[in-house]
């Protein structure tokens, strides 16, 4: 059979991770698709670099549309990242009649919408199963796995380099900045670290989820509440552990009668729960289906060889496709905005949730009196209170409340009125407690 | 679109299951498909008794060729379970066109090789995610969500009853035959429990998974170490506990230089593993590959629902490649016996693995002295031993330890002699530790 000839974009961590794999277990590779692949062009800054790889036939260029425009090349694997003019190449290679593989989570967050229309006009796909968690197959397991189900929501934990450092303060009992600069020594985090720990990467990712999920369109990802993980203390950490908790970076999207919840924040989560379990740089998506109840998916969210392993996997669907004339398979791998539902995304106040309080109090009689009128005026009811050390004679001590599910339109002008209590110093620090029910 | 049309066999637990979940998720279904699908013919042993189901035009026949003859039907579901003479149909539905989907991991691990083969002559597929993990999506992760790996191994608690059990002997602390009975009441055990609490079930979906993982054909079942949980005593559980472990049902399958081993039998592993937390009636498979290392899939492994989520996904994947031409298109989901590695299943004896023992001695002074004797000629190495309550005056007390790896030949040896010492009461009850590497 001819083989399946392909142009890469990009030969960075992801792209010879790609190369390597498909060159370790290319005889695998090939009995899954029925057909050898060829990788034949790669467009890269610096074609006359060095670079250490094994075997194969292939031509380096500087100029991204050598491959996209190129004749014999049938599928383009998208390994740059980011927008523009990323975008430029996506849409050239699928108008010229080119499938399109991509890890690129920050393009379909952001550009999504127009590439599935223009793909779909084309008659092409794109595959981003490596645009989320590396190498978990969670978008086939979405739309195919679980494709006789109405997903109810899906709670994860998506962006490792988050998750390493919040393990890492636990483990530890360290700082941020310190886990941060371990990250940072170990390649776990970017020099600016700001898409992984202020939550930006991960909310690329949930808007990609949830679309798959729920068939909604993408959201603009301004309108989608996201917070980071930068105001987490080592204190809050030891309070959580000692209320039967640990701090997780969550994302979350769940369907109600009202619309889609769609949120990304460090989370309170039980450590009984499964997710609790998900260390260092692991992800983890729980999904909840209307007939297959709760499901967890649990892998390697990032790394050269787990995302190649869901860029290969995308190719060989996509490989599996090319026989078909029907067009019919399209609509298999690529989104379909006609269908899509108009489900308004629910503003963040219109949201409930339990939540983790730890405010730093004057130690004096009538303190917590105050606190919880406040909060009781908000109706707000309270779990339980922790006030250690009342009988050492510190001047200012935490107060730790644990409240109920609590609208969030309460919760906010509840914690702006403890704000301004003279007794309490300085801002409460809030962490929503997810129940994962 | 015309719609596609279906025949069932069997309307019990899934049959009906099914039909409930194709009717109520119906419009995401035909969204995903791109067909209306039309249940046409069901075949059951009672046509006439009365059923609740919701709408559509469907005629009960208690003749199951008239379902697997019938020129109108284009897949049939086959959901009856057993093997003769369901084999007998799902043969006659390939030879006459059609595709199967079934939920059958018996008729499967039996006679897979054969079906298969008769699937690929015919040019049909036999779809079969619903026999294995009921909801959860693993024969597609491993097929095509892993595709770009070599499988190194799996390791499942793939039996919802043997979990159930041994979880609630772990949260009661009571006795096997108490939790079998709370199973039986409850529906999760059968009248006659032996599939279940032998290990014969999770057997023949490891036997599946093994040949999807590993692509090698079917094995004999009885050439498969098989061990039940019947002699699991709540003592074994307690002092599990008290070395950091619990005791799951597991089914383990690994590829190695020498062969493929492949066992089921209850095993010690860690309380800090996310496979320790899988409980109740819930299932899991940890997978790892050689690209994306580690992986693991939760959630419902049976139930009407579930096992319905599996069903309907498969359906959805063979409509979608109905319209497909291509001879290339099959290979997708049937089995590909030519192209199957002949590797040796190795024997039990060669495998390795970690021990917990516990034997009930004599109290008196030297008996561990012989018994660590014999453990030493053997080239069994002692991790750690427990041996309480000597300072009591008990005529016969437990000594408890946990070996290192070792080779089982040699520990079945030593067995045998630590049986006929004059000190030692009964046989040891050995479990094996799995290390979850």
């Amino acid at each position: 059979m001819t083989p399946v000839r392909i142009g890469i974009l990009g030969f960075g961590t992801v792209g010879s991770g790609t190369w390597n794999v498909l060159a370790e277990n290319s005889e695998e590779i090939a009995r899954r698709t029925g057909r050898p692949l060829e990788v034949i062009k790669v467009a890269v800054k610096n074609p006359d670099k060095p670079r250490d790889i094994s075997g194969g036939d292939v031509s380096f260029t500087d100029d991204p549309y050598a491959v996209v425009d190129c004749p014999d090349v049938d599928i383009v694997l998208e390994l740059i990242g980011g927008t523009e003019p990323v975008r430029e190449y996506v849409q050239r290679a699928l108008t010229n009649g080119k499938h399109v593989v991509t890890a690129n989570k920050e393009l379909l967050a952001t550009h999504g919408n127009e590439l599935f229309r223009t793909a779909e006009q084309a008659g092409r796909v794109i595959a981003y199963e490596a645009s989320v968690c590396g190498g978990i197959p969670i978008i086939k397991a979405l739309r195919e796995g679980l494709a006789a189900n109405r997903i109810e929501s899906l709670v994860g934990v998506i962006n490792g380099t988050s998750n390493y450092i919040l393990s890492g303060m636990k483990e530890n009992q360290c700082s941020f900045a310190e886990m941060l600069g371990k990250a940072q020594q170990l390649g776990y985090a970017e020099a600016d670290p700001t898409f992984d720990v202020e939550g930006i990467d991960a909310l690329h990712k949930l808007n990609i989820l949830a679309s798959i999920a729920f068939g909604i369109p993408l959201q603009r990802c301004t309108d989608v509440y996201c917070g980071g993980i930068g105001a987490i203390s080592v204190e809050d950490i030891a309070f959580a552990t000692e209320l039967g908790y640990c701090i997780k970076p969550l994302a979350v999207a769940k369907r109600s009668e009202h619309g889609v919840e769609m949120r990304v924040h460090p989370s309170l989560i039980s450590e009984q729960r499964l997710l609790a379990k998900v260390n260092g740089v692991m992800n983890a998506v729980s999904v909840t289906g209307n007939a297959v109840g709760r499901m967890l998916y649990y892998g390697a969210g990032a790394g050269a060889q787990p995302t190649a392993s869901a860029v290969i996997a995308d190719l060989v669907d996509v490989v599996r496709t090319l026989d078909c004339d029907s067009v019919a398979r399209v609509p298999h791998l690529a989104f379909q905005p006609d269908a899509l539902a108009q489900v308004p995304l629910l503003p963040i106040e219109q949201t409930k949730s339990a939540n983790y309080l730890r405010i730093q109090a004057i130690n004096q009689a009538g303190v917590l009196a105050e606190i919880t009128r406040i909060l009781g005026e908000h109706e707000i009811s309270i779990e339980s209170i922790l006030q250690h050390g009342s009988e050492q004679h510190e001047e200012i001590l935490p107060v730790v409340i644990v409240t109920q599910e609590t609208m969030e339109e309460n919760m906010q002008t509840a914690l702006k009125e403890l704000e301004e209590l003279d007794t309490v110093i300085g801002k409460g620090n809030r962490i929503r407690i997810e129940s994962l029910d």
